[in-house]
Formats: structure tokens, sequence, C-alpha cells
């Protein structure tokens, strides 16, 4: 974070300790051991050395039971036309995850993963599903372009329901969480967290979303500023996703937060998730050191987020579709990167020649 | 191709078919039913789309038995200084994949492949081993600075050797082959293929490796210039491929007809791979149908290739490893990418708006 502005302390913890150096060190060491030229599986090595700091143990374990938490909330920014689709298709989506014929449904499945969807704000009323976790403080968001998303309580009671999930998930034997979201009208909110947290421009964080065209942009660049003018300068991280936010944002911010405190990595998927990993990380900037970026969205707020982070994402396939997606394909990455590290023959096991010093 | 230079009929053969361009409208139609905003898995779509051309259907299969083809071969260059590595190494290694502890080991058992090694001319007789295949017609190639690296005959026989291998592994469930390469100064040889097939020049195709300084890396340059210029402008792929590639090369080369041949996808790697796809395609233009580029290699050649060919990598990691690891890390996106189409619920079906018209 840049520290440009501060973070509520009733928010942080005091206890919370980054990754391990001495297991970073000692994979870093152990990189250069294996039967490979330094350095020649470029980010996977990083990412082996990131896994083994995070679990504090090298080799670090290789995530065999991950959890993709989708977050689905309604906006109340939609009533200024800044989307195509209909409110209803937030609702319609959440049935389809349960029912597994989504996106995020099919990667969960074949990267092995469950897919544990969050009712964050949905405007309709949902059926109870077993993988349906209500914690809803109100159902549509306040118009951030006129009002506050959220009343500062309901945003600090979303962010401890994602930060309460990720323990109970950890507790059953979660050894990874991934984040995604669903909310018709969800970029406007990311894209006035993103600016209001990185200090950038409205019309530099605002982006396309799902479809619409130069004259849509406009118009969507110019709710998200007047949702700043709004608001006014940012104070603390957890205020301005009150104001500016979104349910599915808060609890994304809450499972980021879990995953430092159950000290498991958290990847995270594209703009919305973004903007929630900001809230966290300005909450408590430790919780950075968990955080692993599976792709680069084509939604310029998701690059905004990235490089105030300091994140390079595992992958760039132009995606845009949220849910979690792009989070969900770097999970193999992720294990193929503590794989290396637990199974890879030493030069010295395998009797392999060094190279010669130059 | 450009069209630079021609291509020996001998080598073509007239009766292949492109991709499926029903198969290929009938997936871009499904598309745009599934329940996701138009366009937004961004690669994956088009992956999917080139699957289903390639497989003759829509949704195409979801590969489940993919083989990673792993040459290995010596290089007569290595005497020019090109390389900090002992050529023992290509041995040691051959014997480090075959025992399980090499990166590509890791990789394939990560992703469910099974790894099959091609002795293409490695310089040290090797053990038996059933999954070692012993094609090499020579032990080292030519040094290439001086000679051919390999004679005409020897060079054909090796991409049949590879093509065959393909029609083999698809006769016992193979459904996918990914390529990948082990050659101590492999990559000067790959930078000489590459400049001759592409038009390039030797500075803007050849790169560091597996790590050499700034000196190291101009003499290397200089060592691919005088074998571009000692060979003369280049006539058809598969002089190009005798005078100035190797064993591997002509291995890949074939492997990628042999895809083309089997009708299943080849998943190729970095700057070896590119340098043996740029001769398959010299030799038969419709294997490009076929091929999928795994990554980016940081190799500046293996970009130069990409361009050549018109691929957009799936991964950008700053691999540099070479054995196919670039290659076997795409596997899970190909699989995803198919399992969408096979999957995802259309609108209708679950019940989801669409979007209004703008």
């Amino acid at each position: 974070m840049s520290g440009a502005i501060g973070y509520d302390a009733r928010d942080a913890r005091s206890d919370v300790r980054g990754r391990d150096e001495q297991a970073e060190a000692d994979a870093k060491a152990h990189q250069l051991r294996l039967t490979k030229p330094a350095g020649s599986l470029g980010v996977l090595e990083d990412l082996g050395v990131q896994l083994a700091g995070i679990a504090g143990c090298d080799p670090p374990p290789v995530p065999r039971r991950p959890a993709i938490v989708v977050a689905a909330c309604d906006h109340g920014v939609v009533d200024e036309g800044v989307t195509p689709w209909p409110r209803d298709v937030t609702a319609q989506m959440v049935r389809n995850f349960l029912a597994g014929g989504a996106a995020i449904s099919v990667l969960g499945r074949e990267v092995g993963a469950s897919v544990v969807v969050v009712d964050a704000g949905v405007a309709t009323e949902l059926e109870r599903h077993p993988a349906l976790l209500d914690v809803a403080r109100r159902r549509v968001t306040g118009n951030i372009a006129r009002e506050a998303a959220l009343e500062l309580d309901d945003a600090r009671a979303l962010v401890e329901a994602g930060r309460t999930l990720v323990s109970s998930l950890h507790a059953y034997g979660i050894d990874l969480v991934a984040t995604g979201d669903m909310g018709i009208g969800n970029t406007t909110p990311s894209a006035a967290v993103i600016a209001a947290l990185t200090g950038r421009s409205a019309a530099s964080v605002t982006g396309r979303g799902t479809g619409i065209d130069d004259a849509q942009l406009a118009h969507k660049i110019e709710v998200v500023e007047r949702a700043i003018t709004r608001s006014g300068p940012p104070s603390d991280p957890m205020s301005v996703l009150a104001e500016l936010g979104g349910g599915e944002i808060a609890v994304i911010a809450g499972v980021v937060l879990g995953a430092m405190d159950a000290r498991i990595p958290v990847i995270v998927d594209g703009v919305i998730s973004l903007a929630g990993t900001l809230v966290a990380v300005g909450i408590e900037p430790v919780a950075a050191d968990f955080v692993i970026a599976g792709h680069r969205s084509v939604e310029p707020g998701a690059t905004a987020a990235l490089e105030h982070l300091g994140l390079r994402p595992l992958l760039d396939l132009d995606l845009r579709l949220g849910e979690g997606s792009g989070a969900a394909l770097a999970i193999p990455l992720v294990r193929a990167a503590a794989r290396i590290l637990g199974e890879m023959a030493t030069f010295d096991a395998a009797g392999v020649t060094e190279r010669s010093e130059a």
C-alpha cells in the first residue's frame, strides 16, 4: 500500500505474522539445487517460494482441497443505467452456480475445487441450499451515486462473515481459497473503490464490464465520478468499502483476511476481487503476503489494483467474466509450483552435472 | 507462413484437411448461448472453438489422456562454446526424466500426462527403458557453424519417426500431445532455424538460453550468423532443418505433423519446439490448424516464431527450461476450454435472462 490513507486500528489485529522468512530462504536455496538451470521456471519459482513462506515450511504442501468462494450482491447503482443486464440475473446466476451449470461450476470441477456461494445481498430472496451461505445485511446496496452502499456496521459484519467463513472452511480441511463474485453492475462500485484506494481517476479505472459501448462507458465513468465526489476524500478502507463498495466486495475482503488468519494461500480473481483485496490489505497490510493474483482481467481497474498491490498475475487470457473464473484457472499452476519443490530431484541425488562457472 | 520459401512437395501430403469449419461455426454459436456475457471467457472461448474444429464436433472431447513427447539430442555446435553446461548433461537429464525427478516428470504427473522420451541423437548410449524410444540416426549433430547438422535423409527419417510415434500413441488412446526437448546447446540451432524460416536476423532471435552473460550472448549470435552464412539462402524447410537444426527439432516437427494426421491438438512448448513447428508448418501449412502455443518463453526466438505463426500463447510465466514444461502447464487450460463447451448451461436451459440490446 502507498500509505495514502490510514487504516482503522479496530479492524486490524496486532498478532498477525506475515510469511515465514526462514521457510522462504530455504525454498530459494532449494530451487537452486533442483535439476534445472537457476531461475528457469520463472514465475513458478517465485510462487513456490511464496507458498513455502505461507506454509512456514519447505517444501510447501500441495493444495489438494481448494474452495472457491463466490460472493453475490445486487447494487443500487444499477438504477443509473450502468449495465445492459437486468438485476434479476444476479439471483438467476446464483441458482446456476448451485445447479452446476455456470462457468465457475465447470471450472471448479475441472480443477477439483468446491464452490461455496455467499448471498451478500442479492435482491431476490433465494431458496436454501447446502452450498449457499446467507450473510446479507440488506437486499441491494444503496445507489452509490446518491448515498452510501452500506452502513458502516453492515460493511464490518460482511467482512467478518467472509473472514469467519474461511476459518470454518479451513477447519474442514480446505487448504486454499479462491475468490469470486456475482453481481449485476458490480464493476461500477469496484471501480469506485479502486479509484478511492489507489488515488487514480475514475476514467483510468472504469471499464466496459460485461460489454458496453463508448457512450455507455462515458456515462459509467461519470457515475463513478459522482459517487467519489459524493463520498468525499477517502478516510479508512472500511469507510471506503461502506461508501462505495458492496456486499460481495466486503465478503471478498473478509476472505482475504481469513486466508491470512488461517495462513493459507488465497487466489484472487479480477476487478471485483481486487477491489476487495485492496480493502483487506488496507485494513491489514500483512494480508498481502497471502495473496496470489490469478489473472489479469481486461478491466483497467484490475491492472491499477494489481500495480498498487505489486502483484504479477499468473494468467492473462482476456477474461472478463468474474465468478472466480480466472482464480480457478490458476489453481493448477499453484499446485505445480508447490509440487516442483516437493518432488523434483536435486543435482546431487540425480547425478546431474551442474553448469561450469563463467 | 509468409511464403518466403517454398516447401518440398515430397514431404507434404495432398489429402490433409484442416479444422472443420462447420464444427467451428457450431462452437462459436454455442459459446453465445452459454450463461456468460459474449466473449467474457476471452482466449478460452477461441481455444474451445479451435478444439471443436480439430475434433470435427461441438462440444469437443475433453483431452483426458495427454502425452508429452520429450525429444533429446546433442549438438556439435557446443564445441563453439555457446553454453556453460557440459554435453553429458543431456544424457543425465534423460535418465532424470525416466526416473521421474525432472521438472517435466513432476508437471506430467500433476496434469495427468504420460512422458515419452525420444533419443533423437544423444551423445551417450542410453540404457533401454520402456518410456524411451531410440530413433537416433547419428550421435551428436554436425557443428552447424562448419557443416550441416544432419544428412537430408536423416532429417527426413527423424521427422517421420516423430510423425509415426504420434500415430502409435493415438492408436493407444492418446488424445492430445505436447512437445518438449532436451539438448545442451539446442537454443543455438533453434535460433538458426527460426532466423532462416522467418527471415529475421540472428541477433533478433538469439537469446541467453539457460543463462549466459552479454559477451557470451554476442559470441552465440556470431555463431548463429556463421551457420546461416555457411548454409546459404534457405530453400525448403526440410533442408533448413538438415543444415541448421537437430534431431529433437526434427522429431518435434514430426510430432506436429503426426497430430495433424491423427487430428488431435498439439501443444507446443518454447523456442526449440517452435523451431520444430516452423519446420512442420513449412512442410505442411495445414498443420498450423492443430497447434496450440503453450507459453511465451523468454527466448526472443520464441516470440519471433509465435508472431510468424500467428499464435497467441496461453501462458507467459518467464519460463526458459524447455522439456515441455510450458506445454504441460497449459494442458489444464485446454481441458477447461473443452469442458466449458461440454458442460456449461445455456441461457434457455438455466432460465437466465439475456442482456437487453443497447
